[in-house]
């Protein structure tokens, strides 16, 4: 017998209900019984993403969503201005980089944030640059940053701000309207806890402007295409069905729950989670900018981190992610996002717990999950 | 009390092995569980594709990669060569013309298949063509063509030979190696009796010298990314997880069942349904070159083609398809691909019968369920 325990930072846990709705007969999409379940998920996006503006979904990872942002919003030729701090920045980089667009790129030490000054600075120096490509959680290093004051900085500038939310949105809080986010994209393994598959995208009046301008090329994930669509409750292609339906259920949970609830639930479990490592003796990778969707963890010395996070998996079942490109072996992520609650927090420290003891880590038993409880418990 | 039977030509009915495997818990994709399955699915990919080649699966719709396959093959000033004889031809069109690849287009008669020949003369008069872009089933017209002696052609040029098989592979033959297929796109929603979500596709030797030296932009559906990542066994970018796990499960089935049999299974259905709607006094839209996975039928006179789809689906939870674009109301599509046998067609054309019959059109009742019982009973 093996109970499996998901911990990482995409994909997450998928409540029963919603898992359930996935697995009854399948239904034509052209169907006004499907037309129905499209218009109340949009419904439902535009609560999670708190915005007003028109919001799409699109049957690719987040990765076709923030592609879909560039190609749509820009031209070859055009400037932007890229946060990199971690995998998920430079791969706006990446993305510029296969349009022809240049990149003007504030390099962020891997577990710091972004100052917003920097950005206010490079964007008066610049004034040529037409999107400043953030990244709401970086889910490599665990570390988030302050989309409020960067939208103040952009707002006034002729740029769009872009944010990368695939990891954070519906978990912890992003006013897409009111913090002037222009092009907010996620994806559908985080927050609003379903398989991956989709992607969802927002568009400010200021960005349809510049799509308007846009001379990238683009078919599959046009933003003009999934507007026209849109305006009569269609997608411009197939839809992945199942996944739609599945949104729906979700977002009905959300709406049951509250964003606030949620982001309250979240933070929570945050704050156990560092507690917990602190208990332990361990350091955090990101201490002054810490995400409330994933704690990155450094690996104590003599520590070897790939096989902890292996023996976690495969011995015990409990999933936890290790570190990414240059910080492989180095950190681990334990992640809080989406259906996990209290109980697979504490269940999550034990089994780190269990296995650091096994592998020779001094610490006095039990001081995580006691640490952990202290901030459930007051 | 409602059974809803579903006849259209994508998305086909999902197996109840393969919904109940998407219901699991989710896991996560960097794994030595996942990547299995993953290793697994792509080996069954090949065998329904009947190639050695590489076969990619992309987290998009069908169109998502027939855009692939256009990026990566193609650079802006090529010419390619496309047939067009219905909504899904003019997509290959349609995509060429985004990213400023010249098209030359072989105009057929909706309803007809392109003559091999035709494409023969149109390569030999300008050499320049680097692709040719065909369809195997145009699904809105329910025409198939003659890959096998169009392969023939294409093989001697320096052509490509791109084939949408989004609608027919794993339903009726298609040799990829054997014909000189370079490039064969394909969906999750048809043949391979999946939901909508997955996209797969396969690549030539003579395929990948072209890709070397395409200069379109590119970056989630970029081929050197997925053959990067396939070499270890992973995917460039998170892929749909649940509907990965489904496609191996799906791919099993067919394996148990073995392709000739599924073929035959599809070519005795299309038989039994073309002899019903014989047997009803309908016309077939696309007698001379009818596919095995979806029969065409003109609307008869003096019955309105949108009202008799709504009614059999609304009303008595069968749904067919009805026409698109030029052909809307002007014929209905009645499918059998995927997961559908001998009684699914029976059910539905006693569907066809009953509200033909409500709708005041004349014929001896039962007569296409006797001409289909007449076919499958030899």
């Amino acid at each position: 017998m093996r109970k499996n325990y998901l911990l990482t930072p995409g994909p997450t846990p998928i409540p029963p209900q919603v898992a359930e709705v996935m697995s009854r007969p399948i239904i034509h999409h052209r169907t006004p019984q499907f037309q129905a379940i499209l218009k109340e998920a949009v419904v439902g996006l535009k609560y999670v993403f708190q915005t007003s503006e028109d919001v799409f979904i699109l049957t690719s990872s987040g990765t076709g969503a923030m592609e879909a942002a560039v190609i749509n919003l820009l031209s070859p030729g055009d400037t932007t201005l890229v946060v990199q701090g971690g995998k998920f920045g430079e791969r706006w980089t990446e993305l510029c980089k296969a349009y022809g667009i240049n990149t003007e790129v504030i390099d962020v030490e891997w577990g710091k944030a972004v100052s917003p000054q920097e950005i206010e600075k490079r964007l008066k120096a610049n004034p040529k640059i037409k999107a400043v490509l953030i990244t709401l959680c970086e889910t490599s290093t665990g570390v988030t940053v302050d989309v409020e004051a960067i939208g103040k900085i952009v707002k006034v500038t002729d740029a769009v701000l872009v944010v990368d939310a695939i990891s954070g949105l519906g978990a912890i809080d992003l006013k897409t309207d009111a913090w002037n986010v222009d092009v907010c994209v996620s994806g559908s393994q985080k927050g609003l806890m379903l398989p991956p598959g989709l992607a969802f995208i927002s568009v400010s009046k200021k960005a349809w402007d510049k799509v308007a301008e846009s001379k990238c090329p683009k078919y599959y994930f046009s933003f003009k295409a999934a507007k026209k669509a849109a305006d009569s409750t269609d997608t411009p292609f197939t839809p992945a069905i199942t996944l739609v339906i599945a949104l729906n259920e979700a977002l009905k949970m959300m709406r049951q729950d509250g964003l606030e609830n949620i982001f309250l639930r979240h933070k929570k479990m945050a704050d156990a989670t560092r507690a917990a490592m602190k208990g332990l003796g361990l350091e955090l990778f990101a201490p002054t900018a810490a995400s409330d969707v994933v704690t990155s963890v450094k690996v104590p010395q003599g520590i070897d981190g790939e096989k902890l996070v292996k023996t976690m998996r495969d011995t015990y079942g409990v999933t936890i992610a290790g570190g990414q490109a240059e910080l492989k072996g180095k950190v681990f992520r334990f992640a809080h996002m989406g259906f996990i609650e209290e109980f697979d927090i504490i269940a999550g420290i034990s089994c780190l717990e269990k296995v650091l003891a096994q592998m020779g880590y001094k610490f006095s038993l039990g001081a995580g999950v006691k640490a952990a409880e202290e901030v459930f418990n007051v």
